[in-house]
């Protein structure tokens, strides 16, 4: 397959594949879901988001940096954003959208966390949010909250374990209630 | 915000914003989610992916026309994809990865499918697969199959409305078994 190179940039590269498909190289990366076992409220993080133009609140997420691996950069990113440390269990990965760019995204969720001290990344400015995952399902279908899509993967799966979302468990019919 | 424009293209669009970000502007887009009654099978198309070098299985999904509602877009890629019609629900949007690209989904799911004609688009090779969620989900999270965060969510909506998904329903507990 010809490839030719449009543009290198610091986060994206550009490619024209066979002068058709054109191709945005990404670094892969991380997300980590974490439902605080007293209360049911799911970790986010608050970040004003210039491609969207505006604020989102997602899992705490970053890239994959050279030669780390993706476990690694969960830890990390967890100390960095969050300040907390624990048992980081892989859940699944994907590709945020397979049509134009390979940027893959490999989701953890971490079990039985303890507070650990973290060196904030200094070229973001984030604030941690604990959200009710019910409340963030919500806002999100109503457009009222901008978020990611392995946000809601992780928002679906802590709304599944707890058994509601609108759905019956135990059923293969869909609530209408 | 100061933008410069790096390269226009068929699908993508590279800016720079304020010198320092960069972005990634691309069409919204639409997928829509579709158990079939009888056995709970998940409908997805497969398709050559060049940007991941990698077959695919996704939700059917495609970008929403100039001018077109998300609505009327879901409705033209079920005929298209699937030849198929029927009442569709808006379920969420997301964005597919607000750190560097504007892309947004719109999710849908079908109900009361009927079959109907549909003209499939001349540009794309697809080939229609239904798939068990669950297989679905053990085959992603294992690697061996390539998908999108919008199918996963999809993926896993069907599992918690199964009831199954390694989820014990009605508790606030993760299974371990």
């Amino acid at each position: 397959m010809k490839r030719t190179s449009i543009w290198q940039g610091r986060i994206v590269e550009l490619e024209l594949l066979d002068d058709r498909w054109e191709v945005v190289r990404h670094a892969s990366a991380v997300a980590i879901a974490y439902v605080r076992p007293e209360d049911g409220y799911l970790l986010g993080v608050e970040q004003r988001r210039p491609a969207v133009d505006a604020v989102t609140w997602e899992l705490p997420a970053g890239l994959i940096d050279p030669g780390e691996t993706a476990a690694a950069a969960a830890a990390r990113e967890l100390r960095e954003e969050a300040n907390l440390c624990g048992e980081l269990h892989y859940v699944t990965q994907l590709y945020v959208s397979p049509g134009f760019t390979d940027e893959a995204v490999h989701l953890f969720e971490l079990h039985d966390a303890t507070p650990c001290a973290g060196v904030p990344d200094e070229t973001e400015a984030l604030t941690v949010v604990w959200r009710d995952p019910l409340e963030v399902w919500t806002l999100v279908a109503s457009g009222i909250l901008a978020t990611s899509g392995v946000t809601l993967l992780g928002v679906q799966r802590a709304l599944a374990r707890r058994g509601t979302g609108g759905y019956r468990c135990g059923s293969s019919r869909r609530s209408r209630s």
